[in-house]
């Protein structure tokens, strides 16, 4: 937790407004202020027109393997059914917040940080970036996304886009709701691909970014102790999205992100339906 | 449930693809069919560039005003916190499926219908065309959207979009939270505006929308006994979003919705982030 406020300090917190105080989280049209007034707003960036829409989503059950171990809890408890000859069908949802394709809000790791409820709804549509390491987590499943694949991706597609998320494509999609998932070994360290804390700082310090996604079970990579991206990244006022699918189907730049993030209030993350506009 | 059936054959189900058999939902990019070659695709209508993104979500807590009256069960389990000297915030929910900010999917009134995670992504971000009822809300809360309504609403702007959402607005969000919302009478009787059946036909068969919304609870106005909107509009395999906030913000076009729908398996609708891109 020490560790956590310190981040706080030091990073650009208020600068993305996540420190101010939300006034009207309804209209979320102006992003660094949540002021109203016209002549307040800065500048407006566009958003491309789009045709394609990709789902970026797991489908969410009692089988998606949980990043502790075993599977994620998913009741559906019926209240009505047509086939018992209600009229209706209706259930009530006992689900595991952390596990399937979520996102990690600020205060999951910040005692500080919003809850998912008070994320700015303009900040949850996003241009995004894909970061392809799928090359080297081929070689290791302890392969980590870091600032030199960061600097190249800049190098190929010019600089990584303003309040934009980037994301990790590994390739892991492909192994989800199968052991190679997390990937434990015999000593149960996991093994799976992450960012790397130096990419993570530098998309906080060096970059305008508001949110990371990975096609993994973390943020962090498999075998970490200490979990510094989460520390990093969460403490800094932003958020991440874990157990993404489909980021192969997307172009490195390009697509918009749009979050479905529970508002929940008081949730610290949870199932989000995640979608790419290209 | 039989009246349910008889309106599965004489919709224009098929027409949608939600009768076929969804091979792909992670692409997503070819509505109507599921297929992915290129050369089967209909003509792929775009969606306009947008500069703000409006919420159109409640915050859902226990304090949400339950159609069938007193408030749903929202309650998060702490499973983790940083409060008590943890490294982390987790927590499990469980929640009531049809309160709140959510989708009624076609399963929750038609048997045969799909289930919420089974639409397609691809149908989740449609065009949006608002129906401003608010003066005869204001003069009477059994006030109805009718066909009249949708007429006086195409004479004015054009015709309704394709593959779109029309949504309601009776100013009704401003309720919200307080017993004017169900608006209950000495007899137990709902009181609060919603669609006419003539209107949901009307939609239905004559013109090609995907999804209704509203900013009421139900999609049938309150005094209803038999729930006509919802027999007819989800037995035709459509979709629809109740308890939506802020649609006063909004154009009555060119705004796009997106439906931040829940990807969980089985769920007949649900907590659901809705935004509008404008």
């Amino acid at each position: 937790m020490e560790l956590v406020a310190g981040n706080l300090g030091r990073r650009n917190f208020l600068q993305t407004g996540l420190g101010g105080a939300i006034i009207s989280l309804s209209s979320c049209s102006s992003p660094g202020t949540g002021r109203r007034s016209e002549s307040a707003r800065p500048p407006k960036p566009g958003f491309p027109s789009f045709r394609e829409v990709v789902d970026l989503t797991h489908t969410y059950s009692n089988r998606f393997t949980h990043w502790a171990g075993g599977t994620a809890k998913v009741e559906l408890e019926t209240l009505s059914s047509t086939s018992r000859g209600d009229g209706w069908n209706v259930t009530r949802w006992t689900i595991d917040e952390h596990a399937g394709t979520h996102i990690d809000s600020p205060f999951h790791r910040n005692p500080d940080g919003l809850t998912v409820d008070r994320i700015p709804a303009r900040d949850l549509v996003l241009p995004l970036a894909i970061v392809d390491i799928r090359a080297k987590a081929t070689e290791s499943p302890d392969a980590q996304l870091t600032l030199e694949d960061l600097k190249l991706w800049e190098a190929e597609n010019g600089p990584l886009p303003d309040r934009g998320c980037v994301a990790m494509l590994s390739g892991w999609d492909a192994r989800v709701e199968k052991p190679g998932f997390i990937n434990f070994d015999d000593e149960g360290v996991r093994h799976f691909p992450g960012f790397h804390v130096d990419a993570a700082n530098f998309l906080l310090e060096e970059r305008n970014v508001l949110s990371m996604a990975v096609d993994t079970a973390s943020l962090d990579y498999g075998p970490t102790t200490d979990f510094p991206v989460h520390t990093s990244w969460l403490g800094g006022g932003r958020w991440g999205i874990e157990n993404v699918a489909n980021l192969a189907e997307l172009p490195p730049k390009g697509a918009t992100l749009v979050c479905g993030a529970p508002k929940i209030e008081g949730a610290t993350g949870g199932h989000s339906r995640i979608l790419a506009l290209v």
